[in-house]
């Protein structure tokens, strides 16, 4: 049995060998071949490109800060404007974040209690209360297509009791998010409704993962993100995490791994049965002249077993390309990749020009996307 | 007599009640039709563009950067990448000036002497000299197509006496440039020679200007620049060195006003017999939010006589765009500026986004392109 009907998430294809697994997830704005990788379209767009290049780049869907667009125009003028699709001139499916990992992450001073979290705009420093029911208003005012659940993210290390407390916040949390998405979505169809995703936390305790999972199964969700990873602990420690808990989600739900990664844990991350990835690294990266370039060809298993040998990544602000008049990206779709050279692109960036982030931008996110390609190809 | 024959300048139409001319200047790398607006490619780029959007803008010329490009990646790696048009991929023609401006105004420790200008580089401190024979060198070893000569350029106010000497060393710079030009480009046909350019200076008095002239003309060049205005004074006083400045200049030769300037700038200009323009303002207004945009229609008078009344300049960062779903340009021909909203502009500069700049880019290049095509159909 290969398919779920009446379900969003459609199994294509299972490995043999791994839990990696090819299949589509409908949206109310189409169809999502997974696995997939989500470009960052932080503020509202992904730096420095247009939605013709995210058209070009074959991206299927982008993913925008919850936090950010709140503070900065705010969803409510976005709302005005018809929605970010709208505002952003972007027609395939938004997934938001919750904010909640801003809040956390950038806010210095926050307090949480079992009503939501008290923190001060990292812009301004005005005071901000966020219930979860705020974070799921805020991101229909959006018109997220996949809304995430608003959940604590723990700094690890931290005691496990206190892990523990949290997840179980989380899930009460997520059970408000859920109750409040409803009735708010109560009068849309299946096929217009957004959906919603819970958020596994735990950090890197397996009985408190486990637990996680199970009660936000209990609550039921279009889809379960596994969160708290990539967070500062080892690869390896990421994994072990994966190793289990994509067996505690349900079959017939997408799964997401939250932020990660680079291409080679994105690549572990499918053989432990995660379907859909996003990460600020191929942007950031290429913001600082690093650039992801395929190595030639590879077998089948240098792909799923050595995918580091896969690819390398070239800084190309190094003097070492000064003098190298090969082209940037001989093999990519975009003609400006393919005519300029290395050593105009390492001079562009050595006189800070704009041109020089975008073009590592588009080099880049292609590297991400082609990668998912193969992905698919290869399960 | 409207052609000059065997002049790589031809006359094509002369207005009857002004000095306004259209013509066409044959270059190596093709015919440009005059009068025209040259966008700067400082370092070898217009800022946060490609090739293919000057292909786009229909751009006929750019203009480039000897002192930049010869401090950053300098024009010996340049001329290793097979020269400038190679380099950023562009195979129109390339104007460049002398260095000199940049020496004057960027380099705050400079000595002049009778032989060139000693300066420091305003990047490292590294103490430099430039001779005119350098100034030409550089420009043939990026591959300019017209080369500038080396001219002091004078701050205002400036003693009478002290400019006088100026323009009298200036002459002999521009002889020795004539010479050396010559030199080096005899054995090359007169189709794939670059042409070489005098520069006028002498302040704002009338005698000065007109020595100066008469003394380039004597030398002879390709063409003749008007350099030092449009560095602090007054519009009027302006005008009126362009009010005898170009009768002193051969009607077969074209005249090309340095650093100049607003839209209404360049109208007057060409009222006054000018060919050829370049100025920063419509890229760096753009990357400050200022955007052009045109008034709707207007009468042929408006467009001569009241020429700031036939376009507007909005700040896009304003206030009062945060709610204005208009498109940014309804007129464009850049797809995105049709269909991206003035309040997405603002957001995307409100958030430091370089997408911002890239679009308002586009947006006040394709005016300033349009102003000449216009220009030159109302002639």
């Amino acid at each position: 049995m290969l398919e779920f009907n009446n379900m969003s998430y459609k199994l294509l294809k299972k490995s043999k060998k791994t839990k990696a697994r090819r299949g589509q997830l409908k949206t109310r704005r189409g169809t999502l071949e997974t696995p997939f990788f989500m470009p960052i379209a932080t503020k509202g767009t992904v730096k420095s490109l247009t939605y013709e290049d995210l058209i070009q780049l074959e991206s299927q869907i982008v993913l925008s800060n919850t936090y950010h667009l709140m503070i900065k125009p705010s969803e409510k003028l976005i709302k005005k404007a018809g929605g970010l699709h709208k505002f952003m001139h972007w027609d395939k499916p938004i997934l938001t974040d919750s904010g909640g990992f801003q809040v956390f992450s950038l806010s210095k001073i926050r307090k949480i209690n079992e009503e939501g979290v008290e923190f001060r705009s990292h812009l301004d420093g005005r005071k901000l209360f966020m219930k979860p029911e705020d974070s799921i208003q805020i991101q229909l005012d959006l018109g997220s297509d996949i809304v995430m659940v608003l959940d604590e993210c723990v700094e690890l290390p931290a005691k496990k009791e206190y892990i523990e407390q949290s997840i179980d916040l989380t899930t009460r949390w997520a059970q408000r998010c859920r109750n409040y998405f409803d009735k708010k979505t109560a009068k849309q169809t299946k096929a217009k409704k957004a959906k919603l995703f819970g958020i596994v936390q735990g950090g890197l305790e397996k009985d408190l993962r486990v637990k996680s999972a199970k009660a936000l199964v209990n609550v039921g969700f279009d889809g379960y993100a596994i969160g708290g990873l990539s967070v500062g602990e080892s690869e390896q420690d990421m994994y072990k995490v994966l190793d289990f808990i994509t067996d505690e989600l349900p079959e017939d739900k997408p799964r997401y791994l939250m932020g990660v990664g680079r291409p080679e844990n994105i690549i572990n991350g499918v053989k432990r049965g995660v379907d859909m990835f996003d990460c600020v690294i191929p942007t950031r990266e290429a913001r600082h002249g690093r650039l992801y370039l395929w190595n030639g060809k590879y077998t089948k298993d240098a792909f799923w077993n050595k995918p580091k040998s896969i690819y390398k990544q070239i800084n190309c602000k190094a003097e070492k390309f000064s003098q190298d008049f090969t082209p940037i990206n001989k093999d990519s779709r975009f003609e400006p990749l393919r005519i300029y050279t290395k050593a105009y692109l390492r001079h562009l960036f050595s006189v800070h020009e704009p041109l020089a982030i975008r073009l590592a931008t588009l080099n880049n996110l292609e590297f991400y996307l082609n990668l998912m390609k193969e992905i698919r190809k290869n399960i």
